[in-house]
């Protein structure tokens, strides 16, 4: 089964080698052939081959899928009343991450797998065709293990953050709590995960125990990726380095060492505006980032405390208003760095042989996600080749 | 015909008389009952009465209609590549408003008619049932006239701008120009307005302009709006008070003086965050006006130069984030705050008698609107009583 998508308006390949020779390899009044899952043919409308289905967009521009590669989608419960307090500097007595532990300790498996659904619907009909997520609201090893288990069945992106925060029940006993990240924990869990992941800053792992919960998930066939460098300046970022972690997250507090380094590796920076939206916490300064030739990705973070949020055209809304990121930048990292920071090379770019993952824009150019804030612009989504238009039919 | 909606987890009327006695009036477990156009009747779900047609909203937050007081919806094209210039700090030879001046002047009228119902399409699935429009893009007599003809199809909350900016031809004739405006372009537009507005600041026109076009459209029978203190402090805001304008636009540069009068007034200040958060300008200090007790609405401003939003969500979002609004106060503002910045007393609040403009959230609370940024939780929409579902399908 072949389909040519024809009249796009604005198609971003992410392939230099293409259109105007950007990184965003843009080509006007493009057509896309997908053939089953894959994209077969990429290139000018007049030039389209035939295909079994032929579907005009009319102008439209078209971007590759999202590639949300950081995010937290399994739990239970919500904390609005939390997020309300805090951002009108109001006092509560907040849980924070325990409110949530103890709602998705206290939730059933179908509760869980429910809410998950309905988050990946949101992303889906955002633009989002490949997202990560981690377990780490569990934080003992039967429910970490079922986390991930639920997790499998939406995403093979899957991390493992037994080492989200130390629970309740270990704060006099941190040593034990890291030895069950790495021991009994770990193998439950790691035939479900991807990914292995630590929350190292002020206050959560430090970096002794970070580096030890990385060798351990590394000696079970996992691969790092870290949370680092969002409440403060450490070690974290050096050592997610050393230890080629495909990813350190947050980033807002880092040194020229730090970036130099991350330049100097094949480790990405994931950018989280979402994040700082919702705490109003300092913006990382990504111009520096990219100044300095770091690889950077935008995600959701999308978490039920810091930053609930599905919507990756408001991340890059808020990058570009708030993080000074260029549209095209954000839109990259969006997308082609997302993959990236999943060490992925079969999305994020649009050629022949990629999975056919992309998103039709209600509007002429990608610059609309930045320009035209809150709207939801992402119609028909494409992910392996079948087509979602079901967008807030609720 | 007589539809009950039950089972609302949160129900806000904006009825400090009913519910928890907050300015919200916050119901829980509520049910509303709808007959034909209006509310008949709100209260406990324990005690909703029958009616023809019940509807279970199982849990769902509900909230008045939103009102949009502030938009510029009738023109033609787009200014994406002047805004990616501008918000990535790189030269342009921007157009401005004359851009848009241009591309509406040489619209067909059908042309302008779609732009218009794409963007009325996009703020109903948004959740807005009330919305303000302006001319001020024809800037010609018989540009003026059309625009506000077209935009009569969409909503009687039509508003006159011909004093928007003066046009190019008029450069060295401004006094020309704004005989004009008071003039012939005056009496061709008065028949499809309700409201006179005038642009009244720095670099567009000055107070004596703005007196002499805001008393000739009250001598035709409109009545006056004003954009003022949007881009230095200046006597716009004292000026619309003394006419008792029903509303004065922007208002981010305001004096202790400006904020008594309009507290001593019934006039509105209403707040358009989309076009802080577009032009990357000082945000306005809405808690000093909540405590100096003035009315605020917030509305979109929607239009293509300075905040191309249609999302009423996502400028409560960035209200609550960077103006400080509490939650509760940017839901009020965007719904009975609009409502009285229009002069309304029809809807903004849901009670028996009013109109029954009202939009199911997908989310248990209003908070979510600030605490999950970016995400369309506007569902079903019901305006003058008809459900709209029709969200996305693009
Ligand atoms: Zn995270
Ligand atoms: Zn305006």
């Amino acid at each position: 089964m072949t389909t040519v998508y024809t009249g796009i308006g604005e198609l971003v390949t992410n392939d230099p080698a293409r259109g105007d020779g950007s990184a965003l390899g843009i080509i006007t009044d493009a057509a896309v052939v997908v053939a089953d899952d894959t994209i077969a043919w990429v290139g000018s409308s007049r030039r389209a081959p035939d295909a079994d289905e032929r579907i005009d967009l009319q102008g439209a521009a078209v971007i590759p899928g999202f590639v949300d590669s950081h995010a937290h989608l399994v739990f239970a419960g919500e904390r609005s009343a939390e997020f309300a307090a805090r951002i009108s500097g109001q006092p509560y007595a907040a849980g924070g991450i325990a409110t949530t532990v103890g709602a998705t300790r206290d939730a059933d498996d179908a509760a869980l797998e429910a809410n998950v659904a309905h988050l990946v619907a949101e992303m889906t009909a955002a633009g989002i065709t490949t997202f990560e997520t981690k377990s780490g609201y569990g934080l003992r090893t039967e429910d970490e293990a079922r986390s991930l288990r639920i997790a499998r069945h939406f995403t093979t992106e899957t991390t493992y953050l037994g080492a989200h925060v130390v629970p309740a029940e270990y704060r006099d006993n941190r040593d034990g709590y890291v030895d069950l990240v790495c021991g009994e924990m770990l193998s439950a869990c790691a035939p479900h995960a991807r990914w292995i992941d630590v929350f190292c800053d002020r206050g959560a792992f430090d970096v002794d125990e970070t580096r030890h919960v990385l060798r351990a998930g590394i000696d079970a066939g996992l691969h790092p990726r870290l949370h680092a460098g969002q409440l403060d300046y450490g070690p974290g970022i050096a050592l997610g380095v050393e230890l080629g972690a495909a990813s350190i997250d947050h980033c807002t507090y880092t040194t020229d060492d730090d970036l130099a380094a991350l330049a100097a590796s094949d480790t990405v920076a994931t950018l989280l505006p979402g994040a700082e939206f919702s705490t109003r916490a300092r913006w990382p300064d990504a111009r520096r980032m990219f100044d300095a030739g770091v690889t950077v990705a935008l995600a959701t973070d999308c978490n039920p405390g810091s930053s609930f949020t599905t919507s990756m055209g408001f991340c890059i809304a808020v990058a570009v208003r708030d993080m000074y990121f260029t549209p095209a930048q954000a839109l990259w990292s969006a997308t082609a760095g997302g993959a990236l920071a999943l060490r992925r090379n079969d999305i994020g770019v649009l050629r022949p042989g990629m999975r056919a993952d992309l998103a039709v824009l209600d509007a002429p150019s990608y610059i609309h996600l930045a320009y035209r804030p809150g709207v939801p612009l992402v119609g028909t989504v494409v992910a392996g080749g079948v087509p979602h238009r079901d967008r807030g039919t609720n």
